[in-house]
């Protein structure tokens, strides 16, 4: 019985001890962390926990600059428990490892993407689809199985699962690494579970952002003849000079996109905004699939351009640990690097603005080791 | 110059001269026809062309019923050209062949479905994909090459291309032939497209008209566990007992949908009219497929009924000619048969009526042959 009050209470108080640590202070980890939904970030302290026996820790060394650490800080789902550390395009280097830990070592590179656990025995799990057990805890916001709200990677060190946690070959730049833990893997499973790595196949990419961009490397490197879809002309030239693009379409450009009427196999969605559905869908072939990754407030689709082409619409949300690892490891292999703007941590305010101005090309990344020295 | 003058002027003439014959009630073949958008039928006579090279005639048995004709007799979609003959669940028995007809003879049984022309030549038609051609002729109320305006299945007699036309395996009655052409082949597609031929796997059917009732049928020959999920309580009985359905479920209750929920792997949604669709995405399983078959005015979803669960949204309208021949093939090998109701001609304007108010179990099919002696 006393047992049972513990461990109920228990994860409480140590998550009053640990607030009240940081409060004062006190904590075993340093971070940056949003206070209210302002959204506004600041220095933090807070206890990570030890680690356990299929524990892993890691130094972080970079962190990615995701749109959900801006929807998190500034509460935009009404769900944001405060002080909130965000953060979860991870890498770093392991510096501790539990003694039931297997597939990694001290000093290995391993990077943790959106996710730090999960039941671990249900369908989605036993699936390698850990991405979409109902009982997953994100990286940051979470609530863990022991209570605990998680805390990101605006941080120098974490602690988890081996599960949750990625290889990351030798010689993969670690700040280029980070953004492949959501960005790279979001657009790498839609593409690879619609069998888009075929060669000489066309896709239209939507919105070149932190995504979009990933998805025209993907495409390149799956052979495909890859057009981007943008509602800006100025990014024509990064998309086809920076990113090898075959083609551009300025989406508001009626003529132009009359012309490619039909023409695609695949389409990704990134656009992060409310946008219509009916003109992209008209783009596609016979058969062809359009990936929506992003939320919109609402889909509204007219049926005829679902039917009358035999087109699906479908969704998804970042991947799985077995997803996530093939996705890495086939970045080293074919040398695809996102392309990133290193910051500091002191610039993050302005970073999350520049993001939600669209002013960014194509990922920001928090250079961690060198911002907490 | 004069050929050009003729060749475009020829078609209209022979229209005309077809329709003033019918008329004056001459013609090769006995048919109903709509005047107007009341929709009414009525005794019609009108020439059929003369066999041409790669034309196959049939004298018609049996044709079904399908809700295209309430539609277009009743001029819903505004494009109705009267006198307007219906039907495109055709079966019948071959009674004349062109000299390069090569796969069927003078006698076979056959059927034709929605479409009776195509361009032959583009990438969907060389993928056996005819019914997404966009130069394809619908088998009623279609402009056909030579400018006619096609008739269907309420008729005698049709004469056909032999590609768009498919052979019914000896043994197999003609009057069960008959809803395969639409009704059959307009499941049948997406289930393969979607590889719902999974023994073990969950389908759940919405609606139990004459496409949802193949869909049971289909699903249990896959080897699916098959929910029926209908507006309806009535239709639990036919359901279970009589197709063969392991479950029920009345979409009102909101009980039993949230009993349902993350359970279907694949959902053919053969509902008629407008609806909402997260009650039913939010069913299928993390991966799942609703296959969309008919013609709501909108579709709206909430992303997150696709992302979260990385589900998919597809449409699909009839079927390829490949496809038909193998989903006819399938029927007789594993003896699907429809459930119909068959009725004479006389009885068709009460028939369509009731088809209207759902009063069909599953499908009517014109006796044709002892309807015009």
């Amino acid at each position: 019985m006393a047992s049972e009050l513990f461990s109920s209470i228990g994860p409480v108080l140590f998550q009053t001890l640990s607030d009240m640590a940081a409060e004062c202070g006190n904590g075993n980890c340093d971070a940056w962390a949003a206070r209210d939904p302002s959204g506004v970030l600041s220095p933090y302290k807070f206890n990570r926990r030890a680690v356990q026996s299929d524990d892993v820790s890691l130094r972080i060394t970079h962190c990615g600059v995701c749109y959900a650490d801006v929807a998190w800080t500034r509460n935009i789902l009404n769900n944001s428990m405060y002080p909130l550390v965000p953060g979860h395009e991870i890498a770093g280097v392991v510096t501790e490892v539990g003694p039931d830990v297997k597939r990694i070592e001290v000093g290995d590179h391993v990077g943790v993407g959106t996710y730090v656990n999960s039941c671990q025995d249900c369908e989605n799990c036993n699936s390698s689809l850990e991405n979409y057990c109902s009982k997953g805890v994100f990286t940051f916001n979470g609530v863990d199985t022991d209570g605990t709200v998680t805390k990101g990677g605006y941080s120098t060190h974490i602690v988890v699962h081996e599960r949750y946690c990625f290889k990351i070959p030798d010689g993969y730049p670690l700040e280029k690494a980070a953004p492949l833990l959501c960005a790279g893997i979001t657009v790498y499973t839609p593409m690879m579970r619609h069998n888009m790595n075929q060669p000489g196949k066309s896709l239209g990419v939507i919105g070149l952002g932190g995504l979009g961009h990933m998805a025209v490397k993907f495409g390149k490197a799956f052979g495909l003849k890859v057009t981007v879809i943008s509602t800006s002309e100025t990014k024509r030239k990064e998309a086809i000079d920076l990113l090898g693009a075959d083609n551009f379409m300025v989406s508001s450009d009626e003529n132009q996109m009359e012309s490619l009427k039909s023409s695609l196999h695949f389409i990704i969605d990134t656009a992060s905004g409310d946008h219509p559905f009916d003109p992209y869908l008209s783009l596609l072939k016979v058969g062809g699939v359009m990936a929506l990754l992003s939320f919109p407030s609402e889909i509204k689709v007219h049926p005829a351009n679902l039917n009358l082409g035999g087109r699906s619409l479908s969704g998804s949300v970042t991947g799985g640990t077995k997803d996530t690892q093939e996705m890495i490891n086939f970045c080293a292999a074919n040398k695809i690097y996102p392309d990133i703007e290193m910051i500091k941590i002191d610039y993050i305010n302005e970073a999350l603005q520049r993001l939600v101005d669209r002013d960014v090309r194509f990922r920001f990344v928090i250079d961690i080791e060198n911002s907490f020295k």
